[in-house]
């Protein structure tokens, strides 16, 4: 948690790529929200280049699906959407208007991650301490 | 925004008839909500054959997943999810028993479009306005 | 309803440990929840092994998404959780650390299954007696 779900046309993205935007996905994240790098999740999947449609119409569009805790307010979504969306387009040269980007927010408390729940809003600290050693890796990830 | 996933067998649909669905699903969702054509995305991926199980038994289903813009009532949901049922039956020869139609609503400002933020219900009549050039090809699509 | 939806890196299971999976999850989802075993759905859908990242580093992490239907309480959702990851990990011989659960909660009345459009919470008895016949193979499967 979270975790970003990019579904891309087949081909377009090479390995380097995909480590840069992963890379700027998490930096991205982690200064909007303030959550350790350790739990940001970043994963492509592709689709073959005819199966995409817009309005009917083949069509080539790249999709981040973010899965992210409720609670942020608008103005944070917005900042984490056109931040995402700046990155995006910046490392892969595509244009905004084949991107198209969404961010799911679900509740913590449905969220497990390395065998831990994930902490309902307020608990964050006391469960960060209860958890500390199990959470070890997550929380030193640089 | 929208956009409707379907996650099919592989192989058990051809170029043309993802088309058809494409064109359907994007009128049945216009006819429905009133959103232009151009918002309407759809894409067709793919699990292996015995990747799929009912009750613990193989089986091969398609699912559409829609993401759509939450408050929407309940009958408008209704006809949206038989509409679509009745014309992925009809188009593909499947019979609803293999078909799973789900809808996810989510906040609408959670979702960035050809670079813009979209607006919050009540604010779509000044967003079309205030963006009606960059949103040129989105509102004149066919 | 509800769909599991298994997002693993491409070669990780073969037949016998997704078959061996999709019936633990089933059971699990089945005895916290009280569902018949036939509105039970499991996919597995692959990545490529170097398209995971975590904290923008590569990483190989398998993906639990549950859409299950709104209103379980915390309780409910952290024993449907921890089952099961403790089923994947027993299943696998994979770690904890390597597993991400979510579980998405849907209004039901945007779930259509079998043509059917499921029942709001407190109909679901009328529901099912109302369309006895056309359940009968989710409500007898085993």
């Amino acid at each position: 948690m979270p975790l970003y779900q990019c579904l891309v046309p087949a081909g377009s993205l090479n390995h380097e790529l995909r480590a840069d935007l992963a890379e700027a996905i998490t930096t991205v994240h982690t200064s909007v929200t303030g959550a350790p790098r350790g739990f940001v999740n970043v994963v492509f999947t592709e689709y073959e280049p005819s199966a995409f449609f817009t309005a009917g119409k083949p069509n080539a569009v790249s999709v981040i699906g973010g899965t992210i805790r409720s609670g942020r307010d608008r103005a944070a979504r917005a900042e984490q959407l056109t931040r995402l969306s700046e990155a995006w387009t910046e490392i892969t040269g595509q244009e905004a208007q084949s991107l198209l980007v969404g961010l799911t927010e679900v509740d913590p408390t449905s969220i497990m991650e390395a065998g831990l729940i994930m902490p309902a809003p307020g608990e964050e600290a006391a469960w960060m301490e209860r958890h500390r050693h199990a959470l070890g890796d997550l929380l030193s990830a640089e």
